[in-house]
């Protein structure tokens, strides 16, 4: 019986990548690089390469479990665990880790996000043995921390004891909120600070353990659905549990507090995609700087990512460093570097009514 | 019997508008100022002020035919001219003026294009008056000249007689083709010079006797249908009639040859309409100069035309000075100052094949 277990978490709403990104098809069910698959599927496709894939569970809000079916078709419907609220990360680890632990107490669990892109695949496999490994033998929590390229302000940071290592695993000393740039600067310069990509690979017993020490109310309601787990009352149960739960992160819950996080520093080409930039990023672009997605025509136009649906025509003449997207009815133009602003478009949209656009 | 008459020329495909403008609908027949009417209608409202409606012809192509009698469900089948060919103005002339002089042979005309816009409806009705006067008592092709507002280069110009004005109107000296800057500048400075409109006042034997002289094939292929106008056999007679018909405009073939033409000097708030920029400068604009149509959120954005179908919703940020339009599946972002592009924009998707979308 292979003991390898895979958590995807499915519930984002993506707002930075709005008008692409929208309530009722987030962007993780979308191809949003135009690869041909959503990004819930190259995630599926990924943690498939290093645990089976009826071990391979999707936790999202209830409103997305059709749809997840219809893109993940190979797994069970037992596979989808449906949020009926929307919560924080703990109570979505909790549910996720007693239900699992009721099929295989010795699971070892990857937990991932399904918005995520990761180039390096070979790299990404070889580090998660590297993990399952060391949590099948270690009364350890471990999480990948992302070797930083910037210092990025978007970002929570993890910092390590470099000294630590052992079999390139380093005990974590703490967890940074998102920094302003100069403290981003003195954590590159520092050497010993990664990203916090909220990838955590644990035992199932570990974290149960961590659960019952550090959020015992949590981990009690979802400790009395034991026996409904795998079974018709599962949903009925979940309802009353999620209703009961306190909102808090797993991070701030746990990870912060608990005294055995470790950290393996991985550089396996990931992003989180979290915004049009980064997307920017990932793309191929013409010698112009221009990345292109549907029948785009360029005039004097560079360094710009210009997405439109398949069956639209777009000419864009004069922009340098834009975004220019247009999606379901919805077109946005905005520069580059003031991608921030998407927060403030989605804000007014919502408040002048335009809600069907949103 | 009212003796005045008026004939639309709405037979022009507007490339410059682009995207709105398409092969199968151009500007002429929508609603390009957001008025609730199309350009076409409001042309109609005008001249129904200096003459029966009954007596307003509309001269197009046959594809247009059905969505004439559309939008102006009050004329008769009658009323509508369909070329069945694309040729020049001097046939569209030949046909209106020897089927309307078959109904009245002491027919005063006023010929203007559909697409037009005159604000000072007013000033317009008294010069017409004026038109309709003077060439119902005097042997005179008239045209109006546009006051010209600035050394505009797309336009011809009309050069005039200033020591000629008899009751408003002067003699013409020549008809000038569109000028470089400096020849527009100097025309400025000369004082003596108009924009061509080609809008054009004439009694129906005085342009049929000039015809009869300047184009005498033209005249003899129409004149041959006499007994066909106003009959079932119309239609089949124009056919034959275009096929055999020189591709000549009544400007070149008519109008600067003849002798005895007239102008007279016209003040009446008028654009063509021609181009984007002159699109912009007909629309209510905000107090960042920017005019929007549609549902638009605009951020540091200035001095833009901004327009997208009513189901839309536009996000712009960033954008100084720029025309942004989508029109039916087509999406176009262009420098204000750079709108001469759309025609490179037009070849260059009909080259690429995107034939669906010009």
């Amino acid at each position: 019986m292979n003991n390898n277990y895979a958590l995807i978490m499915a519930g984002g709403v993506g707002t930075r990548l709005w008008p692409v990104s929208r309530q009722h098809l987030p962007k993780q069910f979308q191809d949003l690089l135009g690869l041909g698959s959503s990004l819930l599927q190259l995630t599926f496709q990924r943690l498939s390469e290093v645990c089976p894939k009826k071990n391979i569970y999707i936790i999202s809000n209830l409103d997305y479990e059709d749809l997840i079916q219809e893109q993940l078709p190979e797994i069970k419907k037992d596979q989808i665990l449906s949020e009926p609220e929307l919560r924080n990360t703990a109570p979505c680890i909790a549910y996720a880790v007693h239900k699992i632990s009721r099929q295989n107490p010795d699971a070892n669990l990857i937990v991932a996000p399904a918005d995520h892109l990761i180039l390096n695949q070979p790299e990404f496999n070889r580090l998660v043995h590297i993990g399952f490994e060391a949590v099948s033998k270690r009364d350890i929590l471990l999480t990948f921390g992302i070797s930083p390229t910037r210092p990025d302000t978007g970002f929570g940071y993890i910092e390590y004891n470099k000294s630590s290592e052992e079999n390139d695993i380093f005990k974590v000393e703490a967890f940074k909120e998102k920094p302003d740039l100069a403290t981003a600067e003195s954590f590159i310069k520092a050497g010993n600070f990664l990203w916090n990509a909220g990838i955590f690979v644990w035992n199932i017993k570990t974290i149960m353990k961590s659960m019952a020490t550090h959020l015992p109310e949590v981990n009690m309601l979802f400790e009395q659905g034991k026996d409904f787990y795998y079974s018709e009352k599962e949903k009925k149960f979940i309802e009353k549990a999620y209703h009961d739960c306190p909102n808090i992160s797993v991070d701030y819950g746990i990870m912060e507090k608990a005294e055995n996080v470790y950290v393996i520093p991985a550089d396996f080409k990931w992003s989180d995609l979290g915004t049009w930039k980064s997307v920017y990023t990932h793309q191929d672009k013409d010698e112009q700087g221009n990345s292109t997605q549907g029948q785009v025509l360029c005039y004097d136009t560079s360094n710009s990512l210009i997405k439109v649906l398949p069956d639209m025509l777009a000419v864009v003449q004069g922009l340098d460093n834009y975004i220019v997207i247009e999606h379901n009815k919805v077109l946005m133009i905005c520069n580059k570097d003031q991608e921030q602003m998407v927060k403030n478009f989605l804000n007014d949209a919502k408040a002048r009514g335009f809600t069907d656009y949103i």
